[in-house]
This record gives C-alpha cells, sequence and structure tokens, in this order.
C-alpha cells in the first residue's frame, strides 16, 4: 500500500489530519467539551487540545466560539432523513415520535439546550436557529409527509396539512420536556398519538 | 378624618409603610429592577432602594435574591380566574388564548421568561415553577371547565378531557413563542382554535 505524505507519523505524536478528518475531530472534540464544561467553560485551546491540533487550525475554520459550537451541535444532531411508511398514520406518527426523542436526547440534544440555556440572548438566537434547522423543520417536514400519505390513503381528513397540525407533536414534546421535565416514555407517546394526533387527524362526517 | 400612627410624614422623609402595603412596594421595586437591570442587575439593596425602604425590610421577609424574585413574578403575573361562558366552544377557547397571550406578554411574563433564561440551572427550575403554577395550571383548569361544559352542550365529543388534549394550547403558544419567535396576532390565534382546536374537539361518527 503506498503510503503518502499525509499518512500519520509512528509513534506519540499526533496523527496529521487535513480537511474533514481534521474537521470531525474539532466538531467531536468541541461536542465533547460541551459535555464536559458546559458553554462557559469551553475555549478554543480546549477545543484545540481535546482534538489534538493547535489553537490556528480551530481559528482558521471557525472565527468565534459561537460558530465553532453552532456547527458542532448540528454536525453532532442525529438526522431523520425519511418519512416512515408502515401503512399506517398510527405506527408513522409513532415512529416520527420516537426518532424526535431520540434527538432531543442526544448528546448534542442535551448540549444544545444546555447550550441555550447558558449563553447570551444574541448568541441564544443562534442556537435557537439551530434547533429549527436541526430538528423542527426536518421533523414537520416528515410529518407533512406521513400526514399527506394518510389523507391518500383516507385514513386521514383532507383539510389536516396545515401548519397547526404539524407543530403539534413538536410543540407537545418540547413542553412536556421543558415545563413538565416529562423523558417521553413509550407509553406517553402512544397516549398522545392515542389521544391528541388520532382525532385530530380522523375524517369527520358531514 | 382621624390620622393613625402610621400615616404618611408630611415632607421629603419616605412614607412608612407596614405589612401588605410594604410588601407590595417591595415586589413593584424587584419587578422595575428585573425589567430595568435583569436577573443579574438585580440586588437586594437596590431593590430596598427602589421601594424606599432598608435592606433589612427586604431580607426580614425574603432571604434571598430568588424568594423575592420568584415572589415578584408571581404577584407580578396577570391573573386569569373565571373560565370564559359564551356558550360556545369556539368563543371560549379564543378568549383564553387571549388571556394566555396577555400573561405571556406582560411585564411579569416578560421578565420571567429573561429571568430563566439568565439565572442558572437550579434557579431556572425554581422559576419554570413559577411557570408551571402561574400560568400553566390555571391555564389547564380554565381549559377543562371550557371543554367539560362543551361535552355538556354536545359540542365537544365525550372523549376530548384528557391532559393532552388541555396541554395543547398552553404547548402551542409556548412552542411558537419561542422556536417561531412569533407574538400571535388574533389571526393566528383564531387559525389555532379553528384548525387545530374545533378538529380536535369534535364529535365523531361512530
Amino acid at each position: 500500500m503506498a503510503t503518502s505524505r499525509w499518512t500519520a507519523p509512528v509513534g506519540t505524536a499526533p496523527p496529521r489530519r487535513r480537511g474533514a478528518v481534521l474537521e470531525r475531530a474539532i466538531l467531536n472534540a468541541a461536542l465533547e467539551q460541551l459535555g464536559e464544561v458546559g458553554w462557559k467553560g469551553l475555549t478554543m485551546e480546549g477545543v484545540a487540545a481535546g482534538a489534538q491540533t493547535g489553537k490556528a487550525a480551530v481559528y482558521r475554520r471557525w472565527p468565534s466560539k459561537e460558530d465553532l459550537v453552532a456547527d458542532a451541535l448540528e454536525a453532532g444532531l442525529p438526522r431523520a432523513e425519511t418519512a416512515p411508511d408502515h401503512g399506517s398514520v398510527r405506527e408513522d406518527l409513532l415512529t416520527l415520535c420516537r426518532q424526535v426523542r431520540q434527538i432531543l436526547y442526544s448528546a448534542a440534544g442535551i448540549a444544545l439546550r444546555a447550550v441555550i440555556h447558558e449563553c447570551d440572548h444574541v448568541q441564544a438566537e443562534r442556537f435557537q436557529g439551530v434547533i429549527v434547522g436541526g430538528v423542527v423543520e426536518p421533523t414537520v417536514r416528515l410529518l407533512r409527509e406521513v400526514i399527506i400519505r394518510g389523507i391518500e390513503r383516507g385514513e386521514v381528513r383532507s383539510d389536516a396539512a396545515n401548519g397547526y397540525v404539524f407543530d403539534a407533536i413538536p410543540a407537545m414534546m418540547m413542553y412536556r420536556s421543558k415545563v413538565c421535565a416529562s423523558e417521553w416514555s413509550n407509553r406517553e407517546l402512544e397516549e398522545m398519538v392515542d389521544q391528541l394526533m388520532l382525532p385530530l387527524l380522523r375524517p369527520h362526517a358531514g
């Protein structure tokens, strides 16, 4: 196997990495630091040390702590890319709810909420944007797909595909996580689908 | 008119007040300070000065800044005591939504959200409790009344009186205030009632 000049040197020296590999190492180190010392404790130096690289390598890519942390959180959030399609709106909604729960309670999800709590108002708006872009918008997109498929099957009323309906699950999940400190057991997710979403979606007489 | 020994002296000296009157002056001063300098800037000395009293009078009633601020916020939140009763679930829900909006955007409501953002995790839990006790629980109690009256009139399905349904309005209102920075226009409140709550509540065939 040919060795390139970027091959990691043998011994105790840190591996020499470039591009995407180094970037990923820095983002991972930032997420780890957030978990350990929080937003206020995190420093560019600390992240560089955690990624076994120099401060300059970090600053070259992220001019500020906000930029770095926003990217680290965004990259760390689990993705829900494809809408479930079980042929039943109940099963699809339950799967989606479990996906949202997984995002909320992932390391990045927990760190994201802690950061928003710790940082100042202007920074908080930026991280709120990470929630919208990384959690809310993808979830609403998948919900829309699930509901539209339900309408096509005649399982869901034809006027249910609107923003208030799409927001109900993210709203309930964030609200109860925050206000009631609920962790959303499987039973609670089922109850929400059965007592809130299915009555909201079913076709009505007349 | 008889003058008691508590009558305010004439001149520049601050009025001598006791009990509930002094307490109210201190709580008002605390709320004012919160609006001006925020949680971090607020001091017991500043509040005492604002209320034209001594620090000891403040500490005698509230041993800590948290205690004082929690009471000030709770006392400052507008109350929604009685459930609207227009004979129509749509009108009742709209009235309730407007009441919640009024609480969220009152001076105390705005200060409460700012304080939760500024303070640490342990303190935040306490102030979260003020939201639950001062906004969420009263709202849910009134919603329950409105929905039960709707069931009695046959306007609402009989199995709609449950916690997931009661939480939908507070959840949506907090979620969109926070995540979408929506201020909830009258039109948006109507849309939420018409597109989310009424389909959720109406009786179903079979």
